[in-house]
């Protein structure tokens, strides 16, 4: 599935363990990311592909290409972080072929030392993430949160907790859900992929009062290889990944798009008709030093504030 | 809210726990049950009334005596065990007065004997105690049931692991649900009140193939006294009572309606237009030995085959 | 699909249409009905098949067969009017032949003289079909019902109308909708099957007062042949059949299983785990009078009281 | 309920439609908005007020005032347009009052010269307007939403059209919804408030591929007065306002707050326990030509670009 892309074996790889300041710590790690999707295009369709890393002071792109077979024009944009590729497309065989090496450098905290943070203290653009949205009705769990997680230890610990439950109580099932499953599907039938553990995981939090959001990325390490939905949970002062899957360590994640839930992260948006007939995506570390889950179980990463 | 019914005082009262044959014991017990509601008719109205003690062959009617102010006329009739009445009302202040003197026997067993029944041997007219319902979506909550109840001891022991579950995860709040509110509901929002805790139940056994149904029913020292919902589940060769809030001894539970969940079994059905606007019910024990808790504990319950 | 059933050839076919009092007329039909159905049997696994024709005073079965192989014994009873089959499998390729030989004779209503019934005037056992039930959220649809139908004609032609605006607003789409689609689901989605159409005219039904229930059937004339879900109103004093779907026509109509809704009706339960490989199922007039959607337009029909 | 704001009297009052350019029109309309406000706070609270006329454009806030008793020390800040106020309490009886003089210049246009935006051309910060959220759930609705309105003239006039099916298919009724329900839940039900109104609305034009969202404001002649919940659909090159109750007219609508659905537009968010015991909500114009349902039927109103 993961297809060789040799141009890219010349690159310098470097990957360095500093320490910034008391608490911080950073990681520079090359990563090459990329997907080939082909598109059985029926009627004539606009596309919306939301499938490039996402360029943050944590993620650096160092080379980057998009192409289209057949070549078709197509306008690629920015919204805030965010670099999206949209297309008109008459019926044919589209093919799309993304890839990127992203130098990645998160940063790492000590786990025990992240609080949460008072409702008065949080930043008014981190609000609207304590929202209920389309797929985190957390509205409708308040009561349940509390009566689960209500006597937790608050902050990082908390949210792990939250993970831990979910990931005790939902089994991992490909295709066992939907477009339309929310987090209160996902409670009842207990089954379901990355963007619904991603989902249930949100919703809680946002029942208790801690903002959090959906991810999708790239992630190094994942099996099978795909796009991958995690989350991430406002505590302290900045963002922290999270994933309920515990499918691949954090630190090897790549942002893609940032949004509410997957409702806002969707890797390809489609007006009109076709068919996803092949799909690819890779995620790989071109690092001596492993990312691991070993240090997944020590520090909280975050690569956003 | 209990009238005083002395026209009851001089009944002769009798509880004596007997051994019949090796496992079965059974208990006669006098209860005083009964219940007034007064309605605010604003439109024509049909009403189903659906609150007399069932007739069954360990529920035996000793006196009873349904009224209704002003004097309507109405039909009553039965369905199975269960009485109804029936009537046809212009609009008014509509007061109904129903008492009962119970003689009620249930039989008591051996919980550590008493073992779930396979598919194949289950007779045919409980199969569709197995089928979801509306407040009862089973079928959507197989796999939840099955990864919390799966590997706990079949039998009286496992419906009884499902009652300990709801009753240490939701939170009984009178007023918190409503008319549509069903198992799956009660599942993700975690408070309830007694209809709500029997719902979750029956479609838990149901997803874990055992028989349940849903009873209604006036309940010695349920506090504060009201109409109770509970449910019977079918184990070895008869239904078993149980009740998942523990709110009362299910010894000492008078049956009224049984259905497939409170669809079945509404105290009152109104067509048209009509608000209660009072409401007393009543269950008193006037036997000397008194229900208790004890025996709850120690023994399984059924008063139906 | 449909296997030549040559042993069935020699019968004598008659179909003579009779008029049985004023309003009553009658048809006799010969039909050939019946199924080949395969299963890859997983694990050990229990069976209830409800695929043979009811045994009514409208259905009367000249001939039947029923045959498994490999030859595993079974257990057949009745419930009420229904035959099921009840086995135990262990793993392997099961496969099932059943075919009967239908003498039906419905009758026929002049339409235009069916009215409501009063709910006071409803036999007892009438009134369980007007409950909400698993795939049938009357109680949910009141306002909705009341609105939409509330000012046409009550009797036959309400429930006519119900169909008439469901066969408008539904699109049928095989494979759109799953074994947890609800009628208030289909009112929002627009889509489904034939099952999902009655679901959501029995909800709208039983949201009018007017009685209404679910039948599994073989159906003369549908396309692609199946097996058929319809339903039945509770019009007058009997109940007369519906379908939504206006795919074949309801005098055609070989009646299974009736019940609440499909969760009671289900051709075949599975308590293990078995995955159907093979499917056809048939019906087929054997009389020269073929039936016809003329006589669906001009007469209400009726197979139960 | 409408307090006298005497101190006001003395502004000057204006009120010109203007032309501008060719199919422009403005308005300046001097609106007196405001509302008082009491909660008993039960425990320690963190309130989120948002009910703040915004400052944009087309709203100049003239004069404001916003005032607690007791005297609590608040933050008042900016999210965008969007002025907000945070504050901490400690158990008491809180009283909010607010009052501001707008000053409002909506634009007008010709209904039949605005387009829908091909989803190519839309700008890219509108696109999360076409997802679905909490309230919106526009992915089940797109199979509906096409069926009912696919084939209604773009423009403005489907917009329009999707009002005036909602408006003629749901009815007003106080109370008839809570805080969880949805536009599919409306959808079934077919009551709700404006709020309910706007979500169906919000979700049909997101399904149809025309951009929504939601806005929260006061109301000119809405009766009764209340905070009003409308939305905006994004058609040509701006977001033109709709309102599909028809209760007032939306050319004297004050935004307060602008999001997805009404989650993100709360007029007051709880961290806590507080009960609302008095509300008063007021919009009024001081101008002489009073803003009329004559000019909305004959003109589209945009206050945003």
């Amino acid at each position: 599935m993961v297809p060789k892309l040799t141009v890219l074996s010349h690159f310098s790889i470097e990957t360095v363990r500093l320490v910034i300041g008391e608490n911080k710590l950073t990681n520079m790690t090359i990563i090459q990311v990329g997907c080939n999707l082909t598109y059985s295009v029926i009627k004539p369709t606009n596309f919306l592909f939301n499938v490039a890393a996402a360029r943050t002071e944590h993620q650096r792109i160092c080379e980057e290409s998009f192409q289209l077979i057949p070549e078709i024009s197509f306008e690629a944009s920015s919204v805030e972080d965010n670099q999206v590729y949209r297309l008109y497309v008459e019926p044919c065989d589209l093919q799309l072929q993304y890839f990127a090496t992203v130098d990645l450098h998160p940063e790492f905290y000590d786990r025990s030392e992240i609080n949460e943070t008072w409702y008065s203290q949080l930043p008014l653009d981190v609000l609207p993430y304590l929202n209920p949205s389309r797929y985190c009705e957390s509205d409708r769990l308040s009561h349940f949160a509390l009566r689960m997680f209500g006597n937790v230890q608050p902050g990082f610990s908390r949210v792990n907790a939250i993970c831990d439950w979910i990931n005790n109580n939902l089994d991992y099932q490909a295709g066992s859900t939907g477009e339309s499953t929310s987090a209160c599907d996902v409670l009842i039938e207990r089954v379901g992929v990355c963007r619904d553990y991603a989902h249930l995981a949100i919703a809680l939090c946002r029942a208790l009062c801690i903002p959090a959001r959906y991810i999708s990325g790239y992630a190094v390490a994942l099996q099978p290889p795909d796009f991958h939905g995690f989350f991430e949970a406002y505590l302290g002062s900045r963002w922290y990944l999270f994933d309920a899957t515990r499918m691949a360590p954090v630190e090897g994640f790549v942002r893609i798009g940032t949004g509410r839930d997957a409702a806002d992260a969707s890797f390809a948006t489609i007006i009109g008709e076709a068919t996803l007939t092949y799909m690819a995506v890779w995620a790989e570390q071109t690092t001596p030093n492993q990312i691991s889950n070993e240090s997944l179980r020590q520090s909280a990463v975050s690569t956003n504030q």
